[in-house]
């Protein structure tokens, strides 16, 4: 029998759904309709068997990347998608015995990829009302934390922290030599960001994606920011050429259009979100408020999972909450059209059975 | 101070070349043209940006790939690149103070994962006519050994393990509880395989990419094959959606074409393989024959290193060999239009200096 790592062996995956493509997509936080056109233009061409044929390279666009944000080449190193680069933080900074704190709900790959390193996850429940209990997460810090991760704003409640907090969970953390990480997966849905702490913290790790608003998850492109230690150790375990350069290609192109792009992605998001938000006060729906591409929305008289079976059979794809979010559905925010699809047809399905 | 894995923290990565765009790239054993002009065309119009919006879906690549092997969907798992492939397979099988077994030259990587998971690299030294000595390689197996790698062709020589060989280094392996990493990342240059292993024995893993003869290492895909035990495994460890969707469409358009496009790129190569072989033979250059898609050459006048520098100079990269093959070149090869403009550059630039 040849040897397997035991905590591989019995690590549960949950299967990601497939067969998406025919369906309008409002339950992975994607955008429909993906990056504007015209930016879409100015990259295609420069795609050629030739371009196919050349191992990628990555250091023009993490400088651009990192002086875009405000920091140097090496506080930054790129990742085919954040979930991988989750991933090398916890493998290279992940003690065994330590362990990970974390909120729940919150992103699930965090406890995964914390048991793979033989830490242990302490997922700290929110409040009844969906909000943060910061002393708690505070005092849960001692000296068998090993790293703690802010998803913020977190998913899939869309809550955030405030700078203010995340500064003391900081502080607190690094006086135990825990490492904490903020996932920025939702920023620029919600512009506050925590990168002033790279500056002022050794122990702080920023997680930034261009699969929410920038709209490639196709592509698989994330980013990891730190100090020049965390990421020259990580650069010392990530493989080399794992960010494609297709992704490399596109991502340049946003970060040289970044104003505009953004300012064409925000349009559309903030046009549907003002409009569900609006509709779903006007029609009396109970609905948890989000900083997120998301908001949660508890169905009035079917189930959630009547309403995610019912939806689908309409072509549209959502979540059905469960656990905490149980009775709740999640959608994501998207363009005007795709809300008003939704909200259509929700409106026309959920409804008291009137045959009975 | 936080925690840092020790074995990553002291981690040495050799920096990968950039700013390769506009060479004539000879130095790691891609093909300057990539995919034929035809299949690119069949599948670049699929690309817009909704495409670029929806989350990647592996499977049924995955399942069209394992076919075309004659194997099922649960032998085979993608992964962004053979290099990202090879390291999954060494964090999951790889036990801690065991031994990694390669010859030496072999691809550089196997050593800096064995060493992250705290194995030791116990590397066989080549014989002096550049030949491996089968008999050492199995007489080295015992009770300490966790993994053995068997790069066939090798590089960057390019000799190659023959398949009865192969099988009683398996069978040895197996007897000590150690796998058997089998890289075909030059596979269709050399028609060989040992995919029949992986039906007989359960300590075999293959792997293949889609960078060399597929020509697309822009997008980054390989394909680690094994028994459904190694990869439910794997894909426990593997973090979701690594490979990006556009690999995925191109690696599926070369599957739905599988014979046309391996026609089509052999030709080009095998052209340019006759070619070179003669020119070096009808000029006299000493040179080790090679199964794989590159060949170590030896100046007749200059120094290698001398002859890298002035083939860069006339916009050709080419390796300079060190270790075992210092004194040597590599030359990747490529259809004949390459192996002709670097021949007559060899030829202008490898003379004695008549000035002295």
């Amino acid at each position: 029998m040849i040897y397997v790592d035991e905590k591989i062996k019995n690590t549960y995956r949950i299967p990601q759904p497939e067969g998406r493509g025919k369906f309008i997509r409002l339950d992975q936080n994607e955008n429909p309709d993906g990056i504007p056109k015209w930016l879409f233009d100015k990259v295609i061409d420069k795609i050629t068997p030739e371009f196919l044929a050349i191992y990628p390279e990555e250091t023009r666009l993490t400088e651009k990347f990192a002086k875009k944000i405000g920091l140097n080449l090496e506080n930054v190193t790129l990742t085919d998608g954040s979930v991988v680069g989750m991933g090398y933080v916890i493998k290279v900074f992940g003690e065994d015995k330590k362990t990970l704190l974390c909120v729940t709900p919150s992103f699930g790959m965090y406890k995964v990829y914390a048991e793979m390193v033989g830490m242990q996850a302490k997922l700290l429940n929110y409040e009844q009302d969906f909000s943060f209990d910061i002393e708690k997460i505070i005092n849960s810090i001692d000296d068998n934390t090993g790293i703690v991760v802010l998803v913020n704003p977190n998913m899939p409640i869309g809550n955030t922290y405030d700078q203010k907090d995340i500064e003391r969970i900081v502080i607190t953390a690094e006086k135990r030599g825990a490492l904490v990480i903020i996932d920025e997966a939702y920023h620029y849905f919600y512009n506050d960001t925590s990168l002033e702490l790279v500056k002022k913290y050794d122990n702080v790790v920023i997680l930034r994606t261009f699969s929410k608003m920038f709209s490639i998850p196709a592509l698989r492109m994330g980013a990891i920011i730190s100090n020049s230690d965390v990421i020259r150790y990580i650069n010392n375990y990530k493989p080399h050429y794992t960010v494609n350069s297709i992704a490399l290609l596109f991502g340049e192109a946003i970060i040289d259009n970044y104003e505009l792009v953004l300012t064409d992605l925000k349009k559309d998001y903030e046009e549907g979100k003002n409009y569900i938000y609006k509709e779903l006060k006007d029609n009396n729906y109970d609905y948890i408020p989000s900083a997120g591409c998301f908001v949660c929305i508890k169905p009035k008289y079917k189930s959630s999972e009547e309403i995610t079976k019912l939806l689908k059979e309409n072509g549209i794809l959502i979540l059905c909450g469960s656990g905490d979010l149980t009775g709740y559905l999640r959608l994501t925010i998207a363009h005007k059209k795709y809300m008003e699809l939704f909200m259509d047809c929700l409106k026309r399905i959920d409804v008291g059975n009137y045959n009975e």
